[in-house]
């Protein structure tokens, strides 16, 4: 049985239990959600030790950090110390995206050490594979993917992007619709090679029913890619975009029928006044399945800056109904992210979600920032940083310019307008 | 004349003809556009060689960076670095909110140094003088407020906050109101104290004429400061609020009838999904007057990244209609800006600006997001850094992690997705 199953025959699982307690949600509420796909939980049945997160309708937003080495920068010690860092700082799932190295032992070092759902882009492993036994990426096997596919099943992995909608179909659109960046996506850009070399159908496509088995297997839950996201906000909401989420949405239904869970990979680059219009026709066209978006960056010229540009589009899609939110860092289109990246990326798309959650009105999500205003009436400093979203940062800001009188900070120092204001007006 | 009376009289001025040329509209739609109180151009008659600029309906969205020293940290030097810095950043506007130190010194080093207009709140000088004179701020005399008003005129200050909108009914409404952070303006504040002390109307209410009068001669922009904005979340959108907006409407029509120029101050902290309504609410209640918000913060528990949350606010501000967005900076709630917490503070919110301009549909305004699209696609890493907001930082980062290959950076090495699909899809 896999958890949609569990759920449809209305039995309540530990996991449901434990994100209903996490939510504070009635577990029925869950299991209905899981049930309808408008909710899951990300967890593969082999994968143990880890706290199981739900993501999708009426949960909180959920955040996803992406970590992992590349062929121009290995070393497994440094991914391992951003998978702590980006848990100190609050993420709620990490991906391991890792294309340089060892990568069956880089993703096993970081299953072994991650308390939270770890999701990874199989294709990347078959695409590794490819290269070093064919010396190239059209040469890949069908049978090297879905075995990338399994070995990822196997480890534990929880949750697998799969650009199922990149087919000659969509491609034929992408053409037509002659666009400034093409394909952005590594795993789109992957098929989008084999497919025109091969002159073949995406085998994630033709070969879905294969797909679902694996994913049964581990109830591991499909993140369908959006392998034709939009690279830039010229590209963006095109007609190849909007013809491979139809076939995203398509591809919903037939998991959701094999007990499998999924959600929806968004983009990507875009205007912020096209978000809610995104968020909106995700969840019509794939019925309510829950939408994971990297970004939106809202604009293309801030590299350096991309996780203040994707925090703005997070919040944004968050509040519009958007559910899980993938981290952007500061590095984004500039190098692999550091560490420091890492920790900063993490934080930024924490605020986009816990932002989007107020506008939601998920339950008690203002309540911290009432408690902290509150302190702030008080000019309790010490409630504030304990409070804050990193009281590290918070406390070494303040500590580094002190105020002469410690009620106050060295902004306003004795003119203060809450110190003014508190002679009369008592809290 | 006033610049509203030229614009009323069909003159077109140099001022003019500088906006229209740095907006690209026609100068005709500048002047209609300032006849009518919905654009305006902060110039004092006396501030000499600053670029003028539009700010309004149909302008670019405007940034403002606050700089200045207060009682427990005094350095003009490093205020005056501060506006170096803010202004290479690409601040359009700055305001200078001293209120410890050589006020007037400071002030005029500020105005002799800057290229770009200058903003300040003349209470907080009224208040520091009362303090130095009488000892306390409720005994501060009317015409000390108006004096400071008057010399910050005569400086060639182009504009100046001014809390005219806090009443003694509006001050009834917030007490029934029964807020969590009652008033957290500093100008605000220091008002409710004289007004509670010494039991009488708000000067810069009950004699809007003097202050028009100032106002008319140096043709300085009145920004009616929100003196009631809400601190925190809970707070928002209250009838305090919109009470104090519903009297800053009817001195907005009182000042275009004597041919002043005004800008309406906007909250604040609020959710994400009432910015859209507060901007459209002040561009009704006041009557299309261009609206310039002080954030939005989209959450309170961020101190120590609250530029990352003022510019969601701020984005969101934007694409609704807002005209004018006032920075935020990673020292906000925690101590006088260093100068590095200003740089981080403007390019935060320039991009914010530049991401609301994209969704109000400003001419040309996505362009060099396409051209930095462009050389993306083309792998042209000396393009994309010259296109970026802040290419110091953007060429730094790369360079701290060279790629093997130099047309590819260590994200993705050799995996570039925009490579692997260049040899099927040229440019």
């Amino acid at each position: 049985m896999t958890i949609i199953e569990d759920a449809r025959a209305g039995r309540i699982t530990d996991d449901m239990m434990l994100v209903s307690k996490e939510e504070g949600l009635p577990a029925g509420k869950i299991a209905e959600g899981i049930g309808s796909g408008k909710v899951i939980i990300t967890k593969n049945r082999l994968h143990k030790g880890i706290k199981p997160i739900g993501i999708g309708s009426g949960m909180r937003t959920k955040v996803n950090a992406n970590i992992g080495t590349s062929g121009d920068h290995q070393s497994i010690e440094e991914e391992i110390e951003k998978l702590k860092v980006a848990t100190g700082a609050g993420t709620d799932a990490i991906m391991d995206l890792s294309t340089g190295g060892d990568l069956r032992e880089i993703r096993r070092r970081i299953l072994e050490s991650s308390l939270i759902p770890v999701g990874t882009v199989p294709i990347y492993q078959a695409a590794v594979t490819s290269v070093e036994r064919h010396g190239f990426i059209g040469r890949m096997k069908e049978d090297e993917i879905f075995d990338a596919i399994e070995a990822d099943g196997e480890l534990g992995v929880d949750f697998v992007t799969v650009h199922c909608g990149v087919t000659l179909g969509t491609l034929e659109r992408l053409k037509k619709e002659g666009r400034i960046l093409d394909v952005v996506s590594r795993g789109g850009a992957f098929l989008f090679e084999w497919m025109i070399y091969n002159e073949k159908e995406n085998p994630l496509y033709e070969r879905f029913d294969r797909l679902l088995e694996i994913a049964k297997r581990y109830d591991m839950t499909l993140s369908l890619g959006d392998g034709l996201r939009p690279g830039c906000l010229a590209d963006a909401t095109d007609r190849a975009q909007i013809q491979e989420l139809i076939v995203l949405g398509e591809l919903t239904e037939r998991a959701w029928k094999e007990g499998v869970q999924v959600m929806i990979e968004g983009p990507g680059h875009m205007p912020i006044n096209q978000i809610e219009m995104n968020v909106r026709i995700e969840k019509e066209l794939c019925k309510g399945a829950p939408f994971y978006v990297l970004g939106p960056l809202v604009t293309d010229i801030a590299p350096g800056y991309d996780h203040i540009v994707s925090a703005i589009g997070g919040a944004v899609a968050g509040a519009a109904g958007a559910d899980f939110l993938c981290y952007v860092t500061p590095a984004e289109h500039l190098r692999l992210p550091t560490i420091e990246d890492v920790r900063e990326g993490v934080i930024a798309a924490r605020i986009a979600a816990h932002a989007a959650d107020i506008a939601k009105g998920i339950d008690g999500s203002m309540e911290r920032d009432t408690q902290l205003a509150r302190c702030r009436k008080l000019l309790d400093w010490e409630g504030q940083i304990r409070l804050s979203i990193d009281p590290g940062k918070a406390r070494r800001m303040r500590e580094e310019r002190r105020p002469i009188e410690d009620e106050v900070c060295t902004m306003c120092g004795s003119l203060c307008a809450i110190k003014v204001v508190n002679k009369y007006m008592k809290t």
